[in-house]
């Protein structure tokens, strides 16, 4: 039901199909972030218009609101929030270290405040297998203790953590017809790293992931680490890189031979009045564009970018209205939809390194 | 270019149509708002799904910004927004009554205090349409003095100054594109209105609002003034009553002769968790909808009601998620077109008054 296929390799560079109970998803891909059961700001007629197939969803603010026997309650995400394609599931174990107050880790599980109302709530591995069970998405991933990415002892801590965790959630999960992934950790750490993804490695996931990565480190440690694991994780199984986001380092980590992504990045940088282009973030406040006709990028086929000019998007942005973070997250995630199919046809025609110097001097969806 | 032909009257109700430079428009109509070119939480493609037609935008907020030179510059209010049908703009009267600080009110004109930066600013009929010229709208307002509704001499003093000021309209406004009409103003007194809606009938504007109403004035109040204007104001022109939104007042004044009508009421309802049914508003937090698996509206057509539950609205709602805002708004917007096109149909066959007792039993779109 989730069998992955490797349909051409360049390079290290991969492109590839993954199937699942709501359809095949082409790799490389990159899955926007519905973080509340809802990619913010855009309906998903519109996601489906951008060509989003993929789109992820927090199993911790879903946890605490509407909460998950509630949405397992109303026939899961699928059903609740009206998506017929895949979707994928985090574990709750970034956002509890990110958003809980006074959190308290220990190796069963962690106990933590919630963000909302201050109420004590513990999640260990088998509850947040049992919470993704309920919410139902196709991909469901592994509970990890992701650590700041610098101090060997609490990275070597974590890493530990998040093997034991791997192997519980494993023996937790029980519904066929949802994938679970395990996730790397090992920070900054050469050869934690490569234990860590032999570890996990053999757990023998239908697919691996990496995490604990841009949450602070240079790009080299970035992309050396990103490296290091995709040569030890199996070929066979889908490489998926969490919360990376940017069209520069998406199409590096694709070169370093990963095929899915998820990141908040256009989402927020759209109800940010930024726009992003192949060459980095226009803002669209700037006075600059107050008469300027062109589109936000010139060439670009989404719905923004064939319909409003800059000087529309601009006085939407400078008079707050609801609209311009709507056109600026459906040209970004478009951008980023664009890209991915862009390098997947590139894999597949051996013609990747000439697309991505094509790439490094300007492009345009 | 601008004629307008009634097609079938029914008692006092009409059902005609409004040619404009930008299409045709089936009356009665209703126009939702968008204040700064743009209507609250939807794009042009989702307002052109709900069926809507004619919208209209303030010139208040437009000459504030982005300043009414820029959008002339930009190819008028048409291009600048890739609004392909009708637009209408007020006169900003309303506006520099309402949201202006320290107005100073001439028989020439108003001076006001910007509410975004304070600066003091000044509208005369004569700029008011300038302003309307450059915005470039197919219906423009005469520039109006609108007063509360008690208060008899405050109200000689306001339809004194609305008339004078609706000759220096007409004579200033020199666009042939673009159609002025003319306002009716007299609070709710019978000999005011009466007065008004003559003097206003006899400068042959085509078309003619009322003005003054639903600004705090009793129902019976309201319908007593409309039905004296109505059947003053010619039969041939279309009659546009200004700021009036809820189903059960537009059958109302339909059923008293009115053609046109517009309000913030859908989408402020929809910016704040209210849908619009035709027996009232619903809360869509109330804890009641948590595990509803009804739409918004059983039987509704819209985007909202054929894709989403009541309790996933009710999330969104709770979340303070933007699509909340976006799909409420879809479907208060798309139950007034489709309640005005039935009550179009009704009227054209004759049987307006068995549409209308059925309406108040309860109607769904």
């Amino acid at each position: 039901m989730f069998e992955f296929e490797v349909l051409a390799t360049d390079g290290r560079a991969r492109a590839g199909v993954l199937h699942t109970p709501h359809g095949e998803l082409c790799t490389p891909l990159f899955a926007p972030v519905g973080t509340q059961a809802a990619v913010k700001a855009v309906t998903p007629a519109q996601l489906e218009e951008v060509g989003a197939n993929l789109i992820l969803a927090n199993t911790y603010h879903l946890y605490l609101r509407p909460g998950h026997t509630l949405v397992g309650e109303m026939g899961g995400l699928h059903a609740f929030m009206n998506w017929a394609g895949p979707i994928l599931t985090d574990s709750g174990g970034y956002q509890v270290f990110s958003l809980g107050d006074s959190n308290e880790i220990d190796d069963d599980g962690v106990t933590f405040r919630s963000h909302l109302d201050g109420s004590t709530c513990r999640i260990t591995p088998e509850q947040s297998i049992e919470i993704q069970h309920h919410l139902g998405a196709d991909i469901i991933m592994a509970f990890d203790q992701c650590s700041e990415p610098y101090g060997r002892e609490m990275n070597e801590r974590a890493m530990a953590r998040t093997h034991a965790w791997a192997k519980r959630c494993k023996d937790a999960h029980t519904s066929t017809n949802q994938a679970l992934f395990g996730i790397v950790q090992g920070g900054v750490f050469s050869d934690l790293r490569a234990e860590s993804a032999r570890f996990i490695a053999e757990l023998d996931f239908p697919g691996n992931a990496i995490g604990g990565l841009a949450v602070g480190e240079s790009k080299e440690e970035l992309w050396a680490m990103t490296e290091l694991v995709t040569d030890i994780l199996p070929a066979a199984k889908p490489r998926y890189l969490m919360g990376l986001g940017s069209p520069a380092d998406l199409v590096q980590s694709v070169a370093r031979g990963v095929d899915m992504f998820d990141c908040v990045l256009p989402t927020r940088l759209g109800r940010n009045a930024s726009a992003m282009t192949s060459t980095g973030q226009l803002n669209m406040k700037k006075a600059a564009y107050a008469v300027d006709r062109r589109p936000v990028q010139t060439g670009c086929g989404c719905y923004c970018c064939t319909h409003f000019s800059r000087a529309y998007i601009r006085h939407l942005c400078m008079a707050r209205e609801i609209m311009g973070a709507t056109l600026l997250t459906i040209h970004n995630i478009y951008l980023l939809q664009r890209l991915m199919a862009e390098m997947r046809v590139a894999i597949m025609k051996g013609d990747f390194d000439s697309w991505q110097r094509k790439f490094s001097r300007g492009w345009s969806p």
